[in-house]
């Protein structure tokens, strides 16, 4: 008789008692943010994990750690972060709302989360606004992380110096240049820095660092919620697998990128 | 000498030739949507591909397959398709605005494709106007797609009966209530329909979708591009690997769920 009252109403108690975020998420929806152009009124959480946004990002970067931060539970809140409230527009053409703006953070963030992008990210990198405030969060964070190449504004705020960490296999030499130890790890945990590799990682990423949460049951919960079971179609997802055709041309096109990033780089050392 | 104009000159040449809208995305990004209220002129593509949001639809269902249809080059066109423009928040709270009304997505599009959800989406089935729009939509379609329970929402239009389909784990007894054959499978194409499992599937859905559309090169080289190589920090993906407390708690949690679309169908019967 599983669709008794009663069975149901034990089930959503003990759900709650077991793992009150993936409850909430599944049985009220965790969909607090209301579309409005006015500024809402910000109910600041324990945990407050503060996402940054900026043009030209990656979505896919984001979108998957805020899956999973999402379901952490209702003393943990994800904002979308950003100078102003000004709709952004990602890489791929999604137009998303930043939720909360730079004077709106709090101290002692739990997660500061920076996703990555090509010529956006270098554009928030050589923000000096931007740089400042991420190297201002970031010292007072509970976890410094990035997805992507995320890691490279990280770098330019000077918070992965002395660390090892890891980014998009394309810009995995970039990271020496800000004095991090490179490492090929689809999520490289050292300290409290926790960066992912390349876009989809950030999946492998938040699970991780919802683990470090909230434990290992808790993580194993959402995972199952998300039905994580990757099937990927092909064995291509790492310059090891893939063709020599296919890591000759994404290497080719990726190179003007690296020659912007040391332009940037020494237009930062200029400012 | 990887960073000689000339070097790079070529590789673009080279990289534009093989695969054009990778290359597109990656040298000259690829958010061709700029952040504004005006309504904006829209230059339809060859491939029109149409992404159902409404209010409270999971965003990594969506954003996992956007970012693969973003990367089939300059000839398809991702759209983000609501009633209006009004901005929709997903069901983690992220406000995303819809690029495209009903009224004026084209005939014939290339794809379509619906994201899953839970309360929003038995909303989104119960709305005449939605079931409408997907159903003539559908008709058209080169390929009728969803990912996780937004197959509920091709169920309600008609345009699974006789198709194998999937759909998120907890949800798999719903799709014969529409006359498809529940199939337990990551990905399922059967002829035109395409439809992806739970929440995460849409990485795996969206690369197998690529394959059909630009072959099997390409799909590889974009799964590369977006690092596709997946390390879940636990086996606990599916109910068949995951710990019989998660199976049962998320069971006992979608119960309440599973009562609600039974009563949503009657009242879509009712219509």
């Amino acid at each position: 008789m599983p669709h008794q009252s009663e069975t149901r109403s034990i089930s959503r108690r003990r759900a709650l008692q077991l793992t009150g975020g993936l409850a909430s998420a599944w049985i009220l929806g965790c969909g607090a943010t209301k579309p409005a152009d006015e500024v809402p009124e910000i109910q600041y959480a324990n945990h407050e994990i503060l996402m940054l946004v900026y043009p030209r990002f990656t979505s896919l970067d984001l979108i998957g750690p805020q899956h999973v931060f999402a379901l952490l539970g209702p003393e943990y809140k994800t904002r979308l972060v950003w100078k102003d409230r000004t709709e952004i527009v990602s890489d791929t053409g999604v137009p998303i709302r930043p939720t909360m703006t730079f004077s709106e953070c709090r101290a002692k963030p739990t997660i500061l989360f920076i996703p990555g992008g090509t010529d956006g990210t270098l554009a928030a990198m050589e923000d000096k606004q931007v740089r400042d405030f991420v190297a201002d969060m970031g010292s007072q964070a509970t976890y410094v992380t990035s997805v992507c190449t995320g890691s490279l504004v990280l770098g330019a705020a000077g918070l992965i110096r002395g660390y090892k960490a890891t980014t998009h296999w394309l810009a995995m030499s970039v990271l020496e240049k800000f004095g991090a130890e490179a490492t090929n790890q689809r999520v490289v945990v050292d300290r409290n820095r926790v960066t992912g590799a390349g876009v989809t990682a950030g999946i492998d990423f938040g699970l991780t660092l919802s683990a470090l949460l909230k434990g290992d049951d808790y993580a194993q919960t959402m995972q199952l919620m998300m039905e994580y079971d990757p099937r990927p179609p092909f064995a291509s997802g790492n310059p090891q697998v893939a063709s020599a055709e296919a890591v000759e041309l994404l290497t080719a096109m990726a190179d003007p990128f690296l020659v912007d990033i040391d332009a940037t780089l020494e237009r930062i050392a200029a400012q």
